[in-house]
């Protein structure tokens, strides 16, 4: 067996199988083993090759799951046996994926490293419901931000800065505190009337949509909590929302519900 | 012919082939007009059907370009003749690049629209070299913002919510402003050592890096001045850069075989 492993990081997009890009693609057909993430859709590891090793390393909410410093050294062990490791994880691997944690492990061992950036779950979204991530007049630019917090921690945001009604603001990790989340930015004064988009599975079959405003978002997603995962986007672009301006998707949800005054 | 034309929004990724996804490919091998942008590489427009009407629309920075509703314009006529339009534009059409525009125009004449998101140039940048967009300890999130403004006009940037020195911040057409937009951060405490890397021609065989700081970044880039596109990524996160984590530059694309049944 030749020397010469190396571990590709890998964004596979939100879901969709078609939102790969060729060069990810083309990694992971090269595997001999493929680490993959719960977010990665089974249609996408139907593409690695049939004689690959399939390594599931988890992280469903909740649950069991391998912790980081474990995949680290699975990778790292893949590699040094001369295997061509591909690491697969929903969205892109350097937004809030972790892949440069897995990248610095890995070449200060000496291994060989290389990534493939991916669609990230903010820009599936706007693809598949035509809600732009900026745009002349309504959003002059884009903010990604968690909305996760450590277990018996405070949400370590930066309130006022994220108080910018003409920035998109994209949370991600957000379910459970958003309601939390929508007061806040309220408190530094964001409008009440602001429009806000959840979207649970965006570009996948499963994919469901709930059009809210920011001071009913943590009322609406209690009344009706859409399954992991989910992306909030905030901002003055969801006015720009229309059912049938959205390319064709199973769903199920379809009724935007409060637009008035946008 | 028959009257169902369509324009798709196509995001070409921020110049390297393999960065397309296999959608982008797709909708472009299905064109009868394609209509591109000057970012567009001509790698990617050469993947164009042999038979296609290709038409250059643009935007090169100070030049004579085809303005918006001109480019609005061609595409409804192209489609109302019955054709596939695929419209190309560097990155994702729906981060600055008015996708979500010319989208509006469409609809309104009931025309059809469909989208591929692409990879933006922040993320093809962090691809490139290495440096993630969000790190654990060093970015809980992530911005984009436009560093361009328009003749006679100050830059419209809310200075105080950008100096968040924990979010990475990316700066798209920012190369003629980068001295004033660096002076205004610091003015709002951002430190003078933060780290800014500036990339010319990301993910293609031109590709230039420059590493530097907030107090010194305008003084490096009029002494080393970058050809277009460049773009700024400013934060905490440019201390991860290594030279030697840089991906080789990008070879000849071969042609993928796209997915059965996709
Ligand atoms: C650990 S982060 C990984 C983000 C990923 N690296 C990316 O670039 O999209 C997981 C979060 O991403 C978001 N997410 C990922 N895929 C999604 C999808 N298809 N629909 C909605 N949200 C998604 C959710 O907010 C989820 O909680
Ligand atoms: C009109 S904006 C279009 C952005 C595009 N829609 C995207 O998502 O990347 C043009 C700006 O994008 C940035 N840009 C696009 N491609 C780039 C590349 N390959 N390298 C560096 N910057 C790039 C530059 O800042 C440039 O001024």
């Amino acid at each position: 067996m030749s020397t010469n492993g190396k571990v590709y990081l890998i964004g596979a997009g939100p879901g969709d199988a078609e939102l790969l890009t060729l060069r990810a693609l083309r990694m992971l057909k090269e595997a001999d083993a493929v680490v993959y993430d719960r977010l990665v859709s089974p249609e996408i590891l139907d593409l690695a090759p049939a004689t690959a090793q399939m390594i599931p390393v988890g992280k469903a909410p909740n649950c069991h799951t391998v912790p980081q410093d474990r995949i680290n050294e699975i990778l790292a062990e893949l590699a040094a046996q001369g295997l061509t490791v591909a690491r697969l994880k929903g969205g892109d691997p350097l937004i809030f994926g972790r892949g440069s944690e897995e990248a610095a492990y890995l070449t200060e061992r000496g291994l060989a490293v290389d990534y493939a950036p991916g669609i990230t779950a903010a820009q599936g979204t706007a693809a598949a419901t035509g809600v732009p991530l900026t745009h002349r007049g309504l959003a002059t630019g884009v903010r990604y931000v968690t909305g996760h917090r450590a277990a018996d921690q405070r949400l370590d945001l930066d309130w006022k800065s994220l108080a910018c009604p003409d920035t998109t603001l994209v949370v991600y990790m957000g379910a459970a505190n958003i309601a939390e989340i929508a007061l806040r930015l309220m408190g530094e004064g964001m409008p009440a009337a602001l429009p806000v988009m959840a979207i649970s599975a965006a570009t996948t079959p499963r994919e469901q949509r709930l059009v809210s405003r920011l001071d009913q978002i943590g009322v609406d997603i209690s009344a009706m909590p859409m399954r992991a995962p989910v992306l909030f986007v905030i901002g003055h672009v969801v006015s720009l929302y229309r059912d049938d301006t959205a390319r064709p998707l199973p769903r199920v949800l379809t009724e935007p519900t409060v637009m008035a005054g946008e």
